[in-house]
């Protein structure tokens, strides 16, 4: 049952169904526009990073309720025959305008329409908030890591910290997108067609007669793979451990790959292990490090001199701590030809479709959000399907470089400007 | 690709299949037996619900290489034809110790113990810490907003804020597990065997030409399951036209469910409703709240004298936005007969396998972790199935009741006393 294998189409909150059968009832078959947007940023955040259209490709292709749903949904007692007969035969025509994957986008700004009549459109707000909610929450981080790193490799550690298998495929996928080079999610390694990584345990050390025999052991199957994990019971020793080791093997011609430091105070041991390897003639060895990294201690150990090859990040990205979820909704912006808002205390919205305008050259100066205009150059576009990985990496790196400077930090960031102009009511 | 429709078995850090490699190359056939347990309580938390052993036993059974996963492995590069063969053969041969769903525990007690043949229990660390992981931190959260919302019942909203749809899956598990009443996540709905629930959404109403449209056309569909969302445009006045609206199906008999609140006051709100609908001879219509609850918030609009027959909680339960994740690890406690530990420096562990025994009678006085005692009460407890779901609500009912008391509030819980006692280092 855990696995997974029943159609997605009833990863839905009871209310859209019974809306649904509401609007089907009463015949109201217009289309319905729905937005979604995110209203704020995290804390320290300056920007987001669009995510998610390969999955809501998937779950757009494979909707349809299967007859043990539709059987379900009748045992439930709150549904007619004649609905569950029009949710039998159902086939979905909405139509989806959205910001590409990897563009860089900010609060409020909408980053999908989805319209269709407005029972279809409506069915689909609960899975796409959920697919697109946590896909841009980590492309977003795993960017910011990114820019932390300054062009040091990272790796997606994080699928055990997950909080479902699902979420481990997202956050691999938002790692990709941002330019990271491998995972140690063999799942995700296998579907994203990215490098699956990994080193080794405390268990595999702690199940040897000792240290050596276990770095031994390793390095005789996986040679120039091998990377050796030397914190289990003495740092300083274990480095000194692993560089016997890797000059017992480069003599017969093998060069380690390196070690992984992933407790303690990391930065005083990669330095201790740099100037050691290089005493030993042994440079070559590369230094990975892990343990609770987050964009700000790699930055903060970045500064403080320490000295990587590479990070292994896991549970501060995998569930995104910092922001776990964020305010991400779909609204309804149009019904048929009646732009809609609603006034609400604190979660007012802008009433009708809307087009996203990003105004400078080299670098970007500000955005406008306007009621829809056909003939604007439109950050919002027509999507069928989603594109390549390699031009949604390009892309996020583009948009990275013309950001206004401030914005982009990991700490403090500018806020960039963004105008909401020609509504009738200025609510936001 | 996103439905997941792959067999779990890959869902593994790649560590884990070169050590088992290695273990196989090497000849290290004999069995590991591999601990779990969680070293910190997040802030303000005063215990730990046991959950998720309904998903291992899922994954359990389902675990085996399919000959298209051999075939990724073989791929890599990174595996020999001996080690892929027994792979493409293995069955697992481990068995399980745990905590049973539903038991209270504490930071650093063992929860679990998985021993069978080292490679066999290796390959399993990444999942099981997956599935463990996220249902624990969800299912005490839940039991959390069970304790603080004393007695009023709780429906888990939160599928569109979750990580994934497994994650989702877990959160309304430990719902359930905690005395929750229903979920509005239709899929949880039917594999759980648990009501669906769901009111209706903004874009209902401003759909609709007025709010008093939309809520008799929802009225007629659904008579006295009714909910009406009165917070659209305004709450006072939205209030008072759900009310003109019940009262004219009173008259024809029909008496409406209540009504929801989402934004702004709600406990002045739901004060005025509750007198309002007093006023008007209608107290039987209830008053449902939701908008960014948590454990803290429901407690605080009690103490306030807010009016509410229930609370219907999202995003910060189903991403646990205080503790999205904990310190969870799967560490080799033996090999063969080996006792075994680590020492570095911030994460040392106690050598070998682990008896966990709670003294007190009426009370829980104190627990007590030990050398393994096959003659003890032990809470760890073999596990083949996982129990009825009464059972485990049971448990947990009966195990809070027994807590000293100040280890179970919301805020500033005392900490409960564990002695690690008989083992050759106290290195915790």
């Amino acid at each position: 049952m855990w696995m997974m294998r029943a159609t997605p189409t009833l990863l839905v909150d009871l209310y859209e169904l019974t809306m649904a059968q509401a609007y089907f009832r009463t015949g109201m078959t217009e289309r319905g526009y729905f937005e979604v947007f995110i209203r704020h940023l995290p804390e320290q955040w300056g920007f987001f990073v669009m995510a998610g259209l390969a999955e809501v490709e998937d779950y757009l292709r494979a909707f349809r309720f299967a007859p043990e749903d539709v059987e379900y949904l009748r045992s439930t007692g709150l549904f007619a025959d004649d609905f569950l007969r029009y949710l039998a035969v159902l086939e979905l025509d909405v139509e989806v305008r959205c910001l590409p994957e990897g563009t860089i986008f900010f609060p409020n700004e909408p980053v999908m329409e989805v319209s269709g009549p407005i029972a279809h459109a409506q069915l689909l707000e609960t899975y796409i908030l959920n697919i697109l909610g946590f896909s841009i929450v980590t492309a977003t981080l795993a960017t910011r890591m990114t820019l932390a790193a300054g062009g040091i490799p990272i790796v997606d550690f994080g699928m055990r910290r997950a909080q479902g298998p699902v979420s481990a495929l997202r956050a691999a996928r938002g790692a990709q997108l941002a330019g990271w080079k491998a995972t140690s999610n063999v799942f995700a390694a296998r579907l994203l067609n990215m490098p699956p990584s990994g080193t080794m345990a405390h268990s595999f050390v702690e199940a040897h007669e000792s240290e050596e025999e276990a770095f031994r052991a390793f390095a005789e199957l996986y040679g120039e793979k091998t990377i050796l994990l030397v914190d289990t019971y003495d740092t300083t020793e274990g480095t000194k451990i692993a560089a016997r080791v890797a000059r017992d093997f480069l003599q017969r011609g093998v060069k380690l790959r390196g070690i992984r430091l992933d407790s303690g105070d990391i930065v005083a041991q990669s330095k201790f292990a740099r100037r050691y390897f290089k005493e030993q003639g042994l440079e070559f060895l590369q230094i990975f490090v892990s343990g609770n990294l987050d964009e700000y201690k790699v930055s903060d150990m970045l500064a403080a001199g320490g000295q990587f090859d590479g990070f292994g990040v896991g549970t501060h990205f995998t569930v995104s701590r910092q922001a776990p979820s964020v305010g991400i909704v779909y609204k309804l912006a149009q019904y048929g030809d009646r732009p809609l808002h609603k006034t609400s205390a604190d979660k007012a919205t802008l009433p009708g479709r809307k087009s996203v305008i990003r105004l400078g050259g080299q670098r970007f100066e500000k955005d406008i959000v306007k009621p829809l205009d056909p003939t604007a150059n439109d950050l919002l576009r027509p999507f069928t399907s989603a594109e390549p990985i390699t031009t949604i990496q390009e892309r996020l790196q583009h948009q990275l470089a013309a950001l206004p400077e401030p914005t982009e930090v990991t700490r403090n960031p500018a806020s960039y400007p963004v105008d909401f102009v020609g509504f009738a009511e200025q609510v936001l």
